[in-house]
């Protein structure tokens, strides 16, 4: 079965932490041991799995994709959204962890975050969870 | 079991779009709910999912990681594709998306692209797909 | 079963190959079909899979990396290794791989490598093997 997890973002890029939203999907899952699995079914969004701790972290990722990844170039996709589109490409839109014990495994340090490129929008990620 | 998918180049850089094809692999297979997992066994390819709808997105793409990762550079590797290689790490090999009634669950403007960043050549793509 | 893989890396950026290692958990599971998943628990570091015949490539991986994304910025986290962090999210920390009669299957050229952008430090990969 597909979970759906509905994410608001507030701004054009902002990375946005679900790490508890899919705390309680796996919880109310009752699965022990096995993966879950997320998918953003969006093109000028992400997914990534960072530091949770310092807020400071994901903004530092959003300012360097920013350089590197300009807003305005001469982009051949006119609708204004093309450097959204290349982000999601370098991020990815899938992540997957680990679940023992009937919770995520995730680093001391770790949290998964939307990466929202093209806001404000409502968006969804897709989460699977098999048992294994 | 594992279907290989096979992929022909035509540019050194190219974007291809694999969704009906992958479509065709999980139809073939009878499984309603699932996951379809990809992977590249290449390491100057690439996976990525994007927009299929304007074909102007994967060009950006393209010229993007053309302009971060040139094609000439005073790099160590010296068979002349470097870049590819890094391309591949950028974008990463592998990508998967779920299964139900049969069909592969994409977003609306979704689509699979094989990346090419050393051809032209025949390429594959691994695909294996587990019920769940 | 979750498995863990420790590595040490002896460098502040540096790509180990873990190939044989991964190879090595692959054959003591005894699973003959199915899927290996690795999954790193740091959010400075990452796993990539690319060409392990010259060690070149990967040191050209890490200089791109580092022109990209250099060490020292107007980084907004302030421990000193923010563009670890950026590192992290550009590879990824998740990777996995086919397992067809007890081996892995990997390319030709493929090997698997752990990303270490914050060392030295003794790490951890975490690899779950699913039958199927």
């Amino acid at each position: 079965m597909i979970k759906i997890l509905k994410v608001q973002s507030n701004k054009r890029i902002e990375l946005i932490d679900i790490t508890q939203e899919v705390r309680n999907i796996v919880s109310e899952s009752s699965i022990s041991e096995g993966i879950c699995w997320l998918f953003v079914p969006h093109t000028t969004a992400g997914i990534t799995i960072n530091e949770s701790a310092d807020p400071m972290v994901v903004v530092d990722i959003q300012e360097q994709l920013n350089k590197l990844i300009p807003y305005h170039s001469n982009y051949k996709h006119l609708e204004g959204n093309a450097d959204a589109h290349i982000k999601s490409t370098i991020t990815g839109i899938d992540n997957y962890c680990f679940i023992e014990n009937g919770k995520i495994m995730l680093g001391t340090w770790q949290g998964i975050f939307f990466c929202e490129y093209d806001g404000p929008r409502e968006r969804k990620v897709l989460i699977k969870i098999i048992e294994g």
